[in-house]
């Protein structure tokens, strides 16, 4: 029953609750009380899409008849009524799709996820599966709302461009806003916000990215060079298949916005996890380490690496800590199974220094040889071949993890 | 009444609420219902001291005898309990400490602003006074946990150190855990986690820093040149009054983790606030512009700007633009009040290109000389010297804002 608080507070803000501040500035949002989430229908769904720039629905099964579920039920609602206040100003319409009663409505507008929450904008619809706050979907509905390619003018901004390693970029040379820079940006808003699209009018920045009238190049995160797009010019078919092509990148970063979309893009039921805070200067290193094994494995469709930093899931860190049996204190790398979340992880812990580049692109080769492997664990886990792996339901306790805690 | 939702929805995650997920991997945590806040009085204070590594105590005012306050009441008992559920493997306690009924124990502890949460270690106190959400106080209770002094050992551990231009640092060097050693890690346990301290015993790392055997550098941020502290060896106080005259940094970046705190430190009850979103180009290179007036400037102790990236505060930016009539998609920089949030803000709307360093520099010296200031449209609203700088409370009105606010 008092499990619907639970995610409630993760990132509750207990401002208002603590005295006033005599300061003014910095204040938290209040939910008004005001109902701004419509109920989606037959009668209301068209109106409702040409009323709004955007049109964001939370598709939904029928609501509980288990009182614990509809309180639930109602923090959903009451999420996006604060995400609604919060951008009354700009032209957001929000509302929700009841999976059953309004079925023929959600096969109208394509919702096919429950659970999902989809963005209409003009003529697209964007589906939404990060983490469902109103901090993070609130950052996400902003980044909707800006041009879907942003113009790079000058040798400042183009620093701004190259200092951006973590995200899909893809940047074309354009003479001005001609046919082949709006078939570049119709492409972009089939990917907006996810993957980022910039352009430039320049002859000083497209000749410092070596870029040609009308040429596209795409980077992948954390790569030093960018793919050119083959052909030119390109239309708007080009680009999209290109990008639909080379988005599962080599090295990934999770993201709150996309963490579920990441997630559900397993290789094969398993992820290859590293943790590493880049803040911190073994973690820095060992990301450094990593990149390195990428830009050297780029081409190699069976790599996909997924970064995490803790930095960034303070509230999950513990959460993997436990379940993988780890201390992200320092970095780590491992193989996640993604049904069980059984695990198993690069021994790091008697070592001085990190793992080479070498070091990790052999443990990597053992991964995807399926020598090392989520499953050998189960059945012989007495009987380890190699001991620079540790097994995540403990290398030192010879029985099942479902073992007593004994000590405390 | 509804009010005590507010911000219970800042970070409220959903994705319990969505219908499960086939992989496993994610899972955010649910609270369990267990009570684990201790009600801390005469009694038990001294005991929960010994017994946790850390003790985290929230100094409140009486529960309230209205139901609505009881509610936000509960939430912050609710989200300290998550925040405990969290981090339940780390040894750490949590308490509430109740400012009327438990008076002798608070004073004995010295904790003195109600609202506020208190962290002891060892014979420490902490006062956090960020944002009180889970995520921040769990990523703060994190950051006490680890050792306060980080060692760079090698030149990729120096690179990651050079990297976080963001934080007020120090590093010495030492020729191991020696006595020198040894005092500055007492005094950095004082500034534990908001001021972060570095020592190498490696001679080529201190060569590449200039760093003489026990000298110590300390790094404002965004300055390219540390400041090298005076006299070698130095004793923790030496170290404590440095760092103490100072902390506060001609550009300093607001964060989670100390917003109020930044935001009560104002500068005769004004703040320079310069909005810029580093991922932007726009904002990337107004940043760039304001490193560089903040480092031909780092001598002046009237000049301090407080930097806000609104990618860091989703919640709060809609909040800003409407307070104070701000297009924040661009960058911006004003003079804000903090008693009552009144601001202006020079005038960036007409220009081609951001204002160049010389700009800036005119326009600060004119906030520091008093000629730009956030209260002269409050009387002359008509009759403006300078149409550079836009008035926050609308430039077309003629009234005093102390009157009656005729439109709207």
């Amino acid at each position: 029953m008092q499990h619907f608080w639970l995610s409630i507070l993760s990132g509750l803000c207990l401002q208002l609750v603590l005295p006033c501040k005599a300061e003014e500035g910095l204040e938290f949002p209040n939910f008004d009380g005001k109902d701004r989430v419509l109920d989606i229908n037959e009668r209301n769904y068209k109106k409702a899409l040409k009323r709004y720039d955007l049109l964001c629905l939370f598709y939904h099964e029928p609501v509980p008849a288990n009182k614990g579920l509809q309180k639930r039920f109602q923090m959903t609602e009451l999420v996006l009524e604060l995400t609604a206040q919060v951008l009354e100003d700009k032209d957001i319409g929000f509302g929700m799709v009841d999976s059953q009663k309004d079925a023929k409505v959600a096969k109208k507008l394509g919702l096919e996820e429950v659970g999902s929450v989809y963005v209409f904008k003009e003529d697209r619809v964007i589906e939404f599966d990060g983490e469902l706050s109103a901090d993070t979907l609130v950052e996400f509905l902003l980044d909707v709302l800006e041009d879907p390619v942003e113009i790079i003018n000058n040798a400042m901004e183009l620093r701004a461009f190259e200092r951006m390693e973590e995200d899909i970029r893809l940047i074309g040379y354009f003479k001005g806003e001609d046919s082949y820079f709006k078939a570049f940006q119709e492409a972009s808003e089939r990917f907006q916000p996810y993957i980022k699209f910039f352009a430039t009018f320049e002859k000083s920045v497209a000749k410092h990215l070596s870029l040609k009238m009308n040429e596209v190049n795409f980077y992948e995160p954390f790569m030093e060079e960018p793919a050119i797009l083959p052909g030119r010019p390109l239309s708007e078919m080009d680009i999209i298949e290109f990008v639909n092509q080379h988005r599962r990148a080599t090295l990934r970063k999770l993201r709150a916005e996309n963490m579920f979309e990441i997630w559900e893009d397993d290789m094969d039921g398993i992820h290859i996890v590293a943790f590493a805070e880049e803040e911190d200067p073994d973690g820095y290193g060992f990301l450094e380490v990593l990149k390195d094994v990428a830009r050297e494995n780029t081409n190699n469709p069976e790599l996909s690496i997924v970064w995490i930093d803790p930095d960034d899931f303070p509230l999950l860190t513990t959460y993997w800590e436990k379940t993988f049996k780890l201390d992200l204190f320092r970095p780590q790398i491992g193989v996640v199974n993604v049904t069980d979340a059984d695990s198993v992880w690069l021994d790091m812990s008697n070592d001085e220094d990190l793992p080479t580049a070498e070091d990790l692109e052999d443990w990597i080769e053992d991964v995807l040889s399926g020598k090392v492997n989520t499953e050998d664990d189960d059945e012989f886990a007495d009987d380890q071949e190699d001991d620079r792996y540790v097994l995540e339901d403990g290398d030192e306790s010879p029985g099942p993890d479902e073992e007593d805690d004994e000590d405390d």
